[in-house]
């Protein structure tokens, strides 16, 4: 048994661990499997891993310049509403972390699904007369992210296909990708406040379309669709009878003059799994406490769809039990000033950011109507210097220092992504910086003279 | 567009759809696609789901024997040891997470490996001249099972194999199987304090084998693997070129009279994921907050595997930021009195339980040596009237409302596990209502009158 002690001399090295190999070979038991095998190191990362990417990563990294160093960088790039401490969450959230954590109870595992007790504050904060909830339509996820890859994961086999909107949240193709699910994208139409070209959508399906990812209210646009536009995208999924997945991670985060509809409220033969979270509209998108909502009134998913999503769920767990025993109190004691006191800020920084863009030559906004975006359009011929939008935002973050994401990031060249979270200084701030960026850089197109009355 | 329109007087029912379907089929732009398709709804999990398969659920869902309604139900199944309360983590533990509550600073995304700030306290509390470690060699997960689950999602494609422990815990063929790895299961043996046949493990290995799992301490044996042992793995590892994923959730939680060895601490060349996490040590499971070390000192999993790890992990983000925010206080102010303290605990129910064993003809304990388990072998021919161990604790269950697990969760035939967390009064109790269950059905085996003699 000694040939199996590694030597400690420090000569475990590749040519030695090669002689033990030779050496006892004969007298190993696994000779015959071992026969004609070249024992060497060769330790390569899956083809799963090597699927797996993520286009803002991929873009943002490669944007090596460096911001000017005599102006404060301003990053209008990360969807994270917390980054700047202007908005923190409600004292009564906090607060029920606490006493989750005094109460003791929530130390051990929970189901993997998340606590009957606080799937049932869900469904009854969720539940409504179009659309019941009860605490077995309910599965608590690490984040909405895991919400959305469980649906994926549940409902697309390799060789499937899934209708991803473009613009659109780049993790549905990573996670789709990544399982050798084919990404098809559907157009939004900016001139009609980014609704769905739905003839666009409807060519795409085909008999091997496993789901239709809905995004409303929507990331990167900010835009909401109307109940009459939602009906019409249920209609078609009716119709080709496609199964959607909602990501519904910005609901309720609309503006005072829109209305938000769950889509699930508006269906009652459409099979729907609503994707959310705490992340946004609570303001703690780092405690990672996702929600699926299953909308199945027709019996389509059945108990097959619903018993998948369980037993995927136990492949990790849920999410942190001390948000699970906080949930309660956050959905009950959370005040109604506080998510007005957001969306109001929110309301006012587009408003603000929106009007500035429209007044800069070259700069085509679309007004937004909720979440915590808005995007620009940039009239490429206007700026010739520039060869696309990655062009354009690298050149802004060098000579302003203000970083936007380049729409490419979302599968939409020549728009930029603006996040309207930051404190309202420095939202002005960069709306003076992006003007007088364009200003610097816009030229005439052939022919366009009144433009350049302007 | 009207026939967009989803009717909203409850005809939108399949046969109305498949109507309308047909109406605007040639409207359709995607008259082309649709050519054959019928339109009718058909849902199907899918096939990664339909492998998805948890063995113990699968088990125990189906003992549906009730248990005996005058004896209070003992559980001695569940390896979570939060449940009675007799084991609450330190007020160190909970004062840490309130802390990074009120800091405010950890609501917002963390980086998806984790903060840069909590790996530096890891690679610290877990660094040794042996197995130096870094920042960059830890990746934060959503507890221990997800760093199981990206270290087998980067190893690893479909088709390839892993070696597993037999008996072991069942998570690691959950998520194999799943992911389309087969899984080959190495035998530990009992009559050695369960050590690994490494003859037996050595002959399973092939040109597809992308890793072996090594559990220690172990779930659900108790045991705890020599120096010497641990070293002679580590020759077959280095001799046949496979690296190694090591299980050490239970790391540190040996009793007094024996030694934790971390498996990198004694391997100079064999690359070596060491997956870990609070649940057990700190007695928070569902918190959910696990780790993986890359241990790469010959750079054979090199930045490819690295990065690997580093996409996987950008698929849901992370652990709770709470958890991560606190985790610096929670390695630094834990006093060693609770360590201590868990461990003589777990130390004298496990000496309690195993004395009780022993002394029940036709059981044969194994005594642990850390962790939180102990097995029990089942002489069945003394116990005729039971067809395996599943019967075994069924009946258990149905007569003394004594819950063990059948080893068969393990893919290990006539053990039974006990879990030792439970309070001491609770395991007398259970001790003597197992040894009245046994002494009820024990008959002596054909020529074994000094058996009988006991």
């Amino acid at each position: 048994m000694d040939s199996y002690v590694i030597p400690m001399n420090g000569n475990g090295s590749l040519p030695s661990v090669l002689d033990v190999h030779v050496n006892i070979g004969g007298r190993s038991s696994g000779q015959g499997k071992m026969k004609g095998r070249k024992a060497r190191w060769s330790v390569r990362p899956s083809d799963m891993c090597n699927k797996t990417f993520n286009p803002i990563r991929a873009i943002v990294d490669s944007m090596k310049v460096k911001p000017n160093p005599n102006k404060a960088m301003i990053a209008l790039s990360i969807g994270d509403p917390t980054v700047f401490g202007n908005l923190p969450t409600d004292p009564e959230v906090t607060q029920a972390m606490k006493d989750a954590l005094d109460s003791g109870k929530y130390n051990g595992y929970a189901p993997s699904i998340g606590y009957l007790s606080s799937r049932e504050e869900i469904a009854s904060y969720y539940h409504c007369p179009e659309a019941p909830l009860e605490a077995k339509d309910v599965i608590l996820t690490s984040g909405c992210s895991q919400a959305i890859e469980l649906c994926l994961a549940v409902l697309a086999n390799p060789g499937q296909n899934i209708l991803v909107p473009r613009p659109g949240f780049s993790l549905y193709k990573t996670l789709a990708e990544s399982m050798g699910i084919e990404v098809k994208l559907y157009n939004l139409l900016p001139e009609k406040s980014w609704e769905i070209d739905l003839k666009q959508l409807e060519s795409l399906i085909d008999e091997k379309t496993a789901c239709l990812i809905v995004n409303n209210p929507s990331n990167p646009c900010g835009s909401v669709f109307s109940k009459r536009h939602l009906q019409k995208i249920l209609a078609v999924a009716a119709r080709q009878c496609v199964p959607i997945l909602a990501d519904e991670i910005y609901g309720d985060m609309v503006f005072a003059d829109c209305k938000y509809e769950p889509l699930a409220t508006l269906s009652t033969n459409v099979p729907i799994l609503s994707c959310g979270g705490l992340a946004k509209r609570w303001l703690v998108p780092g405690w990672r406490l996702g929600w699926i909502l299953i909308h199945d009134r027709r019996d389509i998913f059945g108990n097959e769809i619903r018993d998948g999503l369980v037993k995927l769920s136990q492949r990790i767990l849920g999410p942190c039990t001390i948000v699970q025993g906080a949930l309660k109190s956050i959905l009950r004691r959370t005040p109604q000033e506080f998510y007005h006191n957001t969306l109001s800020f929110l309301k006012s920084n587009a408003d603000l950011c929106y009007g500035a863009m429209a007044a800069i030559p070259g700069l085509r906004p679309v007004r937004p109507s909720g979440a915590m975006y808005l995007m620009v359009g940039i009239e490429m011929e206007h700026f010739p210097e520039f060869e696309n939008d990655v062009e354009f935002t690298e050149r802004l973050v060098a000579e302003q220092s203000v970083h936007c994401l380049p729409a490419t990031c979302f599968e939409y060249p020549n728009f930029f992504r603006v996040v309207i979270t930051v404190p309202e200084v420095m939202m002005l701030e960069a709306c003076s910086r992006i003007q007088e960026f364009c200003e610097q850089h816009y030229h005439c197109a052939e022919g366009s003279q009144e433009e350049c009355d302007k």
